[in-house]
């Protein structure tokens, strides 16, 4: 398993007039999320993009809301890759706020498209390479 | 059941660098396509949230993307209620280009809490009397 | 001159926690407000982008916010071209409520840009044609 | 005089289809920006809201693009105070990238407001006091 944990405060733009967080807005934490995770690992979403030639569209979001987050608070964003990335890459999302409340969780699978042929491939070795010590028994 | 239809252009700033809109706006989406919905019915969420005093927050969300949306296409955002709301309202959304090509669908799970308590209370007969016609058998 | 009106919606995710629009959204307004006016000439942007290999940057935006935009309101984005473009492009938005309130003016700046190139090139006679009407004695 | 530096990532859902960081993104850097200048002085937007009762409406912007903003590059967000603020307080905002380029700048206007009165009031002592030193000749 690998786990991961980024800060990301909620700005006044990202309330809605609840006072909350946007229930809408909680993606780009997920991107914010998996984007650090990687690179925490020396895996750059960018490189993975501009020199291997792939790009990672999500496939699907399962999202559940226990609480709002409030403004001015710093989330804490927890990344979790509990298996290694096959053909596609599941990445589990917990968020915390100050008090440690949890406040949501999410579970975000992408996959890995080819630019020039718009096929998906497996998982490159540039990124299970930096996972294989996370996964071994 | 209830089915509803609203349109939705995809701007400049609600793609990516893939050029397709970006996976992080579709809640925006889901929001249009129920706020519509409802108002179609003679319900006004604002009215829900001035007058009955009551919030609606999500609390889940399960999203599947098929194909991508892109700049300046008009998605098809079809709201559907399959059944009666309770405790717990449900709203299916399937996304359509133009083509007709199904790009996108969710479920949406929300509930109502009254502002003054923030308890859970059922959905309320303002909406509930609105939707009965469809739901008699 | 030329000028164009089209309507925009307030959505819960484009308020804040003042219950206004929040003022970074207003961008998006003059996007929307653009992108529709010189729709409206038979010109697309999409076009624009796709078969002239143009892009139009923004080079500046001048905003002055007088009333906030609420919750739901349905917003009249006014488009004023006041002259002929030439290098450069200037549109004029005002910005009304359902009463009629003045709520907000911005005047932005855009270029041509060719995408090959990267070089500033004159508004091309796609949209020069179109506009010659407005502009005539 | 006041300056105080702030970094920003640009994330993958702030880009559009140019590649860039979309032109309406700006005003959340400014939010930033200026959120976090006045919180290095030990000043809360949120106890300024909160506990004295006043909100910071934006009444103008003027922003000038130079060079675009790209994706994964982290911004620099300068934010300055020329002048101790009165009845309104002007941010200045010089945004730089990795190689240090002068991207953007902007003049942003707010006033505080009483939440109460709805009427414009001057900047509280609870700010002023802790800019006194930068001010003083």
């Amino acid at each position: 398993m690998y786990r991961h944990s980024y800060p990301k405060r909620v700005r006044y733009g990202e309330t809605d007039q609840m006072g909350y967080l946007y229930y809408g807005h909680y993606p780009m934490l997920y991107e914010i999320g998996r984007v650090e995770a990687i690179r925490d690992l020396g895996v750059s979403y960018k490189y993975i993009e501009d020199e291997l030639g792939l790009i990672m569209p999500v496939i699907s979001v399962e999202a559940k809301y226990f609480k709002p987050a409030k403004y001015d608070e710093v989330i804490r964003i927890d990344t979790i890759l509990q298996e290694m990335p096959g053909r596609i890459i599941v990445f589990h999302f917990e968020l915390f706020n100050e008090a440690n409340d949890l406040l949501h969780t999410a579970v975000v699978k992408l996959v890995f498209v080819d630019q020039k042929t718009n096929k998906m491939v497996r998982t490159p070795d540039y990124l299970t390479d930096k996972l294989k010590s996370y996964f071994e028994k």
